[in-house]
């Protein structure tokens, strides 16, 4: 059997759960050794949870007392230039949470960190890793609906996020916290680079729900034109309440191709005729990417046992950055934006700077 | 243009405003220009609200002061006989509801007496003419499934049917009140008559309904099996409340093949995560057959005009009504029946018998 | 019974068969008594398929030699104004296939035109008469998914228009002849007008087919800004050969609605496994929009018989006609468009002057 | 951590391979130690792909040189009773695939083996552990459809089993080995025991497929009238060529449920307008009840780390066994057949008679 892989979790919260989880249910292979988060309340929390021993508020003082092979970095998205490049100056592999990082300076430091020291970078794209969208990309790849024209990728989350994320000067907002996976994905199935964004917003709750940061939406068409000259849709809507949602629907030269539904499992029940046929929907991200989640973290640690690059890394998390900065510019100035203008070197994102 | 029909509608009831809503609405080549009921009440309300002037107690008084070329009865199973005969001698068409009968004497009488005079008959079997049916059976009759092995059909009825209608002494009860289309329909689509019934049946809801009737039952399970060695079952639930469910599964040696859907309308919504989506089910069967109530007619006006035998019959009726018998009395012996046993024309039905 | 409506149908082609044979099957008080078209063996298919008497190679003929109350105009957007004043001046009512008119003032010609006279102008805008939509509309409207935030609709149909129809010289293009329809059904359903949109177009198999036009596209997205804040997306594609495909999706701030479907029958077949299950697509809109069709003719037919204002008229099609020129200055232009912009009487469409 | 259960697989065919793939992949908390087969070329694959070192061709070896906790049972029926007494003998706790054994007397003394010495007894009915059954069965207990009147169940498999199974000399023939599943899962959703049953058999394929056993058929119906009062239907067809079908059917006094469906993947294509959409089934049982394998498995490991009795055990297997023997009953006397016959300790089952 191959040896087991040792691995540090940052973060105790949400995705750190998850991921926690996943590692202790459904992973033989890798083991959570240490927990980081500086909130000891929930550093205790999960890692009773999930009988993680070693707990730690710095990742500096996990890699002083503890032995590990990775870490998987699951913080807010201003963290992780500066906890990657200290993993990595440790000799960890890393599993980074999306977005990958605020901008492209960042992206870039990430990726060199790693590459340097022939370290492993995952970026947590699941959907790379979901049955029904692996099934997918395999059939789009090998022609089935020919040449890809025209794709609509939606994500759809049930509640508010945390304030940090909705701020544009500290997540870059709802493209990036929300809709990075679509980003990724999409460029994925079209097996094109985007070119050129467009994003109209609209912010319907976030008065009443306290979200007062500047430019706060709640609602937004990212519409993309790819360079292979196909046109892409990505839809974002969050809090939208009725549960979480994320599908695609490609068009091909030769057809059509939807991925994934509303619904949640095939149990269907009708109690009253004039209310109708119930399903359940997909309630949380957790539920509808289940098999996702635990793929993903199957091929980290087995890439980690293998010494093999992951299907997914650093250059897909830039270009993810890179069409947030896009669309979000084009928000602010109200008009398509080339990608050629952020990837600049000497761009500098404004809503970003110091003042 | 053809020359209009001019139809009589016997019967003002539900049945009866259906058709004759269909013919006012949709059908430019029928015409109802007397409608027969006895009670005047109903008479004046159905008339009313279809604009029909002729309005008759009685089929005799209607044949006797207007002039039309075909009925169309729709009163209860134990009139169909007496009505047909008194049409048929009138030199009239009949489109006549289902059940054709309350026996096979009846059925025999009801058959002779049109096939005498050269008059059409069709049965109201109008899953014949349902366009999700006729496509499908015309892909069974073509081989896509192969030879056809299993088939199940069911319909369930939100209501309880009156009184009448659930006593197996007036009308052989809910196999052949609401399942007689299935009868119908599997012996269709299997291409083969049935040899064997087998009949288990329940009783939930008749007490706390009010129906009294000794053999009442609201659930049932007929099993079947065909001269051709196939297998069939058809489910009945009456009342089921839940709305008007009537599906069909086919099992071929090549394939399967399912027929309907529950879903009312390509309408989803979701407006509640721990509720889910909700889809419209049939509410009732006017619903659910819509463009097949208006096909039956439709093509009962034009065999009329042109003199053409309508695709279901005497014959077809004959079977599903000895079908109903074979399963009461297999319900009632608690034993599978062979259809050669009702079929024998030395056999009386017991549970019809006068006292 | 109230009087039959005499219609003079304008255009022998696809949509004036498709009304015609609507009129003959399903609306017993509608009657076509003069059929118009140019070209005489078309004229003579048409007529001898639907029993049409008067034939006439223009609208004027008709007039002078035949009675009707009405005329149903299914001719090339750019004969709707010179038609519809023509049969406007000899007291007519008109019922006009959309796009409505080629540009504002044609529109507004037309509205003048009817309402001068006190004539009925119904535009040829089907789903506001499918059953499907119409729940759909009344149950947002009624609040149940709550304000309106953000709406997808899309049609992708299967051939390739005429060269007409795919010039934006002489149709507007694609966004007019095909997704006039969603420009519409955006904004009934969403209860806003738009205030700004913005077009991305693609062109994959114009060569290919011989789309020689210099701004052909077969692909488009159009983003909408709504006056309400709402955000819309519109898709098209044409031609794109898997079959005919029109559906609406809808997010209010409490949930979210799904109206049609590509699933053309409730009939599921599978034989073999490796293959999986197959249902049946929507080939042509005729199937699609079977109930919407016959219901449209039928309320125009009341709306001439009663007097009564239609449903969805001058102002609709006029408001569409803006949209398809905001939209496709947008695309000329590369950059968002308000409506104001061509709501400007001052203002000319460039591509329409001639030189 | 709780320690890690230790299991000695017996049998290295198809489902052998299952648990222990979905052991090594997705059960941290067991491990399988010795692999049992006597085909050593079976022996050595299966112990290759899963690397389980400890390889033996009997238990009783396995158990003379290895140590473990528990044994999983995969062998073909007729050995159940055999394994299960060796392995209690030696203290082992015992997962046992269905059908449990080949007659009650051999239930009997499985259950005696294991309870007497206070061992662990799961049968392998994983349909309890999938999340879509075990959501379906709370709902159903906690009353949302009412009471249960009528259920059916029906298991497709894609291919012909061994010989073995299909001899009701050697297996009971395809009610045991195919739709053991169903009569567990309706006894359990219906929460009443079965009374009565009644078996329709057709043989199709046999001949083709080369299966001569006297009383071989392949395709089936069986009709249960539950002690609550309720019906039952089962469906068997096996082998059905076009997938992997499994899906239950209840209508309670207050509306219907349906659990699970064929489509095996949210992932629907159209390429072809002539044929229409298509959609993945699930080709075999491991893709359909993927989640239940693993839970089931993991369920067992739980409760032999923590002393729990499983939540299904040989009581219900016994039933099960018990239908199937009252189904074979029928099938051959040709009438319905009560439980209580089969369950007369009197009574032998006549077609395992030696002669």
């Amino acid at each position: 059997m191959s040896k087991q892989v040792r691995i540090c979790m940052i973060g105790a919260g949400r995705v750190g759960k998850l991921h926690s989880g996943t590692l202790k249910r459904y992973v033989p292979d890798g083991d959570v050794v240490a927990l980081v988060d500086p909130v000891s309340a929930m550093l205790n929390q999960t890692g009773d949870e999930f009988e993680i021993d070693g707990r730690f508020p710095t990742l500096a003082e996990a890699l002083d007392k503890t032995d590990f092979d990775a870490v998987i970095i699951t913080t807010p998205t201003f963290t992780h230039r500066e906890l990657t490049l200290l993993a990595a100056e440790h000799g960890k592999h890393v599993f980074l949470e999306k977005p990958m990082a605020m901008n492209l300076q960042e992206c870039d430091d990430i990726i060199a960190a790693t590459e340097e020291r022939g370290l492993l970078l995952q970026l947590g794209f699941m959907r790379r890793f979901d049955p029904e969208f692996v099934a997918a990309a395999e059939r789009i790849f090998g022609g089935e609906i020919g040449e890809p024209m025209l794709i609509k990728s939606l994500t759809h989350g049930p509640g508010l996020p945390p304030a940090w994320a909705n701020d544009i000067r500290t997540s870059n907002g709802m493209i990036a916290e929300v809709n990075s996976h679509d980003l990724d994905c999409v460029r994925w199935l079209m097996g094109s680079n985007p070119q050129r964004i467009y994003l109209e917003t609209a912010n319907f709750k976030g008065v009443e729900r306290g979200a007062h940061a500047e430019h706060f939406y709640d609602n937004m068409f990212a519409t993309i034109k790819f360079q292979s000259g196909a046109l892409g849709n990505i839809s974002g809507v969050c809090p939208c309440d009725y549960g979480y949602d994320a599908r695609v629907e490609i068009v091909g030269k030769n057809g059509i191709m939807q991925i994934g539904s509303m619904q949640g499992m095939d149990v269907v029940v009708c109690i009253n005729r004039d209310q109708g046929l119930i399903t359940p929907i997909y309630r949380r991200w957790p539920e509808r990417f289940a098999w996702a989640y635990i793929h993903e973290i199957q091929h980290f640690v087995t890439c980690v046992q293998t010494g093999t690059k992951p299907k997914v890394g650093g250059e897909d998390g830039r270009w993810a950055v890179a069409s947030v900065l896009a669309g979000t510019k084009s928000m602010l100035e109200g008009r398509p934006v080339l990608l050629e203008e952020v990837l600049d070197p000497a761009w500098v994102v404004p809503w970003q700077k110091e003042d």
